[in-house]
């Protein structure tokens, strides 16, 4: 059994958490939290071990009532792996005590891609993590790029990938977000930030991307375009991406028309917070005219990297091959709609 | 057993389906549909019978491969209680159709008071729904507005409620619905329609409403004032509320800080769909200045009704006392933060 | 002197009145309308000569103090031109009581192509409207995107455009109009209608299109790629489009992040309603990379197609040249920034 | 004449700026800024000098070919009076450098009530300007409800005023304010601090406010309760609050149902910027219920303190009277609609 420990309990904390702790191979040992929030209590409800991410802030914890079973460094020296959930940026601060304390890392996507050995995505660099003591799930959005953008390279080849990124404005939660009545681009330069980092994981595929915030909280949507280098048709093109476990083919007629229909299919299907695991594509979205290729697809932020870092871990920690973890995973979260 | 079915199975009905299947004491017979959508599907995926509640539309179902046991009628044929929970004004045109079958039923808000014999919150017209063929729940306002002003009615006597109540525009799937950037006086008029609404439940309680439109999908939010006839202190008022069992006191310092949070926190401890039966209070905002109680409290409209029908079944269909109804709901359920 | 009419005056009739009143060889005649409310006495506070559109409710303007001119058939008994600004639809419904009282008409682009016999947009097809009794003016995105494409298409060659049209779900005062809190595909099947009406006023030029509907009020946004025919640099593609009339380079460092400030900017320069007549092309976001160009360009919904409507007027009813008639047409308004 | 000057040019110095200019015994000596953005490109078009609000940025300006006229200190040293409309909480640290120059200062609403003298509104607190060195403007929701209830309180008497205040989110051009999604308590311990602020320019009348933030950017809406000493009629209520020259009542009828199309009202009688000077009354929604007065208005937070600052300046620098000074700057203005 891989011993895992999850530091950093928010949005993405939480639920890679939920998803290691479904695992049939890992164990969940604890979470590391800074502060004692409502998200700390629901830990404890689910029974997980809490420690205090800093060892100063312990007496919070116990003030609330939720006395933690030890510290980061208590934690960390249970475990053979830890995955840092920390707000972009404090992975980086926190290299230091998990070389201290010779774990594996796994990171988020917003750190700097060179926070870690490699970049990860169990679709298209699973091998690259084999011999890292870090590694980095990419972004929601470049997870979301990679799952799409990988098959359809093998099959039919890409000259070029053009997407617009309608990004969400903030988590829902998130209330000093915005915008509240704008579309910003953002940023305003062009290309963005987001095609290298798809190369990250997805090397040799040209992918220019341009970004914006809108005031939306529940998923990014992506407007794609991909000049292929053979001319398959729209039916071959849906056949071979509703092959992908990790993509869903919105079905036409079934009256899902955006972020908020899809969410409420996921909870009507009884996912845990409407997770959707998987890239959303509009079936009817998909066209193509001469070697060009269009669609539209909708990436849940909160959930897509989920999977991906239950594969990194297990990459890192075991020699399973790809295609048997991604399963694994598969099965455990029932991801596949 | 009770023999219970559901005609429309939308926001409401989907839910009113689940808690009925929960309960001990009821079966759900199946549930009524118009159109074969994701809804549908969904509703296949649970294992929960589907009728098409138009016949003529029987094929458009069996076209998606969501074949229906029978039409609304087989399913009325079976049912001791229907609940009714179509678009606003339609259940008044199926009433028709159920006296044809000799059927109880719950209506829900959407409809105009004269549908139904009486209408039924559980914690104040619980009695109303014995000898009634038809009862309708009031709307998801006025069952907050009855839970929270019935207790403070009772124990500190109310003079006159003042509740300006700050509308979500659409449920998170109504892509048609606005406003997008403007809080709208709805209606203009004063007082609004909610008071006499809350009265049909509340009857005796000077309650005047002021109503708004925004853009908003999570939850309703009410600003509550009500002039007392004592003199409570914020403590005595807090320790009153915090014992209702349909009532979720926010703790202070949870970082919960708006419908965000709330829902986050309900999909935290696993609520199906993040839902939110209970009338959320934030505790801290609780205040009294001499006769003055003023405090915010949150609705989520798809979810506070459902309890609510769930009793109001039982209370036709059986001699259960109030009571023990309202706590076998909520323990089936899992009522009660 | 062009004697014209206005008929409808909501978002856009209103604004093309005004435009027509500041042109040196054009008379408003007056405007008519359907209900008296708010704009119709604006009209009136601007001393234009209101008409009642619907000659049963020629009492309604009285009742509330703005007793109307006359009726529409009156209006249109004074007028060279008429310009329809009704709602979508209702201008077909309208070509007849046009050509009973032969007068040339200008439709808006919610009309079907089809209403008119040519369809116009002055940079491109000042022309078509010549011997025309009808024309249409392309729709506020169709307008955009012609006059950004048109000078490309001849300066660098355009061998495919392809367009992301991020559209404002609603008008500012609209409140009925959705979504909320998300971007709704629409249409969902790709390409959209919008490159084929492109065409209608640009053809030979190859666009494609794919249309979202986000929760905004103020502008759309495009995110544009064209792949060229040549390799310009981006400094010479932002020097053309600098030189283009109707577009609007947004400076860099200027503090413009998005259709706010955009509008900001427009009203702190003393524009009537913040208006923009031109397109807003970021110019920083302008990037060639091989022969594919990237940008985002914004377009004012409301404002961008009133000086083309001004120019068909001429068109149709004058031998003017197009590049005098833009000329005029533009120093009335006060266009170019 | 009074010689003033601006110090902050964003959303209140602007409009400020504009406002003295337009005054028959102001002159506008010209106004301070820290960054030479798209609103220092637009001073220079109206002509006004523009001054380096820190001497250290003035090659900033020159870079961008606004050369500042000189800095801060120079225009302190040709004023009267300056007006503060820096950022919340800047003024009181610019206080030194007014009062090295010696000059009387008006600060806004985000500013404590210590930085002054005197905090100031026309229709309540002119008086207390009179011999004040240094006068602060109450905000935009004090502003509104001072101008509300003091005449309430003249003619019918105030028990206890009880306001909800929905606050919007951010001013139409910041794209980094949230929330996107949520009404958010804020703050979320009641009463909020509005009332006791505007007990600083209204004193003796009980007013409790509770305050929300919602996702909207054109104006705040209040919901307004007044348990009055007498009982007055609805209609008497709107006569008198007719007759307020800086309170405007919604006609009904006229189809003016939000902030939306209250802006559009404004920007169709040709305002600049749209502005909304006035309190926004529904006159549909007065109603009285014994000696309950209920309604709804919008303020406009942009705009309604600017006429304020206007007769602040004119209270400190003269000895004009407050009716005089009101009647001045609104004939100035075009106060009254
Ligand atoms: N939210 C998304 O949509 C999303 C999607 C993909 C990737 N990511 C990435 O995931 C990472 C986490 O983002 P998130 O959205 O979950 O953030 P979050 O703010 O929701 O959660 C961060 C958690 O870390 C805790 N924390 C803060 N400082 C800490 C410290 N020093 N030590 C331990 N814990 C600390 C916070 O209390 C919080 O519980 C970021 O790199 C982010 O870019 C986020
Ligand atoms: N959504 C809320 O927030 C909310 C809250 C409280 C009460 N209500 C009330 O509950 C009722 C239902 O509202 P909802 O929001 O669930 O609506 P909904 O639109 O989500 O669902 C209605 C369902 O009824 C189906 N339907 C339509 N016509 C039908 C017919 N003739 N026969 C059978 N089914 C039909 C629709 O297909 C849909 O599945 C209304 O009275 C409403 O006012 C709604
Ligand atoms: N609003 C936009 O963003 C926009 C942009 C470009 C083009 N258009 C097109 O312009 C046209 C007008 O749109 P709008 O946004 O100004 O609509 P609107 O609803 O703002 O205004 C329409 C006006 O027509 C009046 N009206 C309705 N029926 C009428 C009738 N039978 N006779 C006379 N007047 C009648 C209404 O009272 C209203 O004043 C549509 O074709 C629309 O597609 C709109
Ligand atoms: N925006 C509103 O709705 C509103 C309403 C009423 C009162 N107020 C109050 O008015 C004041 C100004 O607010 P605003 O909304 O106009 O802010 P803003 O951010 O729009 O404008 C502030 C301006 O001050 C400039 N500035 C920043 N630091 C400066 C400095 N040290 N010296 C000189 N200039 C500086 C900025 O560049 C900007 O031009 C605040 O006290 C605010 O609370 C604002």
């Amino acid at each position: 059994m891989i011993q895992v420990g999850v530091n950093g309990y928010g949005t993405i904390g939480k639920r890679v958490a939920d998803a290691v702790a479904a695992q049939p191979d890992m164990v969940l040992r604890g979470v590391a939290k800074r502060s004692p929030n409502h998200e700390a209590e629901s830990a404890v409800k689910r029974e997980y071990d809490l420690y205090a991410a800093d060892p100063d802030r312990t007496d919070e914890f116990e003030a609330v009532g939720l006395p933690p079973a030890g510290t980061l460094s208590d934690l960390l020296a249970d475990v053979d792996v830890v995955v840092d959930c920390c707000p972009a940026g404090v992975g980086a601060q926190n290299r230091d005590i998990y070389d201290a304390h010779d774990v594996r890392v796994v990171f988020q996507g917003g750190e700097d891609a060179t926070v870690a050995d490699a970049s990860f995505t169990a679709r298209t660099a699973f091998e690259t993590a084999r011999d890292a003591d870090a590694v980095r799930v990419v972004s929601c959005n470049s997870t979301g790029l990679a799952r799409l953008l990988a098959p359809v390279a093998e099959s039919f080849g890409v000259e070029t990938a053009r997407v617009t990124l309608i990004r969400r404005g903030g988590d829902p939660a998130q209330t000093d977000r915005g915008p509240i009545n704008d579309i910003v681009p953002d940023p305003v330069g062009l290309p963005s930030h987001h095609g290298p980092d798809v190369n990250t994981v997805l090397p040799g595929v040209d992918v220019d991307t341009a970004a914006l915030k809108a005031p939306v909280t529940a998923m990014h949507t992506h407007s794609v375009n991909v000049t292929l280098e053979t001319t398959p048709t729209a039916d071959e093109v849906r056949r071979l991406l509703a092959d992908e476990s990790r993509l869903f083919l919105i079905p036409e007629g079934a009256g899902i028309d955006g972020a908020g229909a899809l969410k409420e299919y996921a909870m009507d299907l009884g996912r845990p917070r409407g997770d959707l695991w998987e890239n959303c594509l509009w079936g009817e979205s998909v066209h193509v005219s001469g070697r060009d290729l269009y669609l539209f697809q909708n990436v849940h932020q909160e959930a897509d990297v989920v999977p991906e870092n239950v594969d990194a871990i297990r990459a890192m920690a075991t020699d399973t091959a790809a295609a048997e973890s991604m399963a694994t995973t598969d099965q455990a979260l029932g991801v596949g709609l």
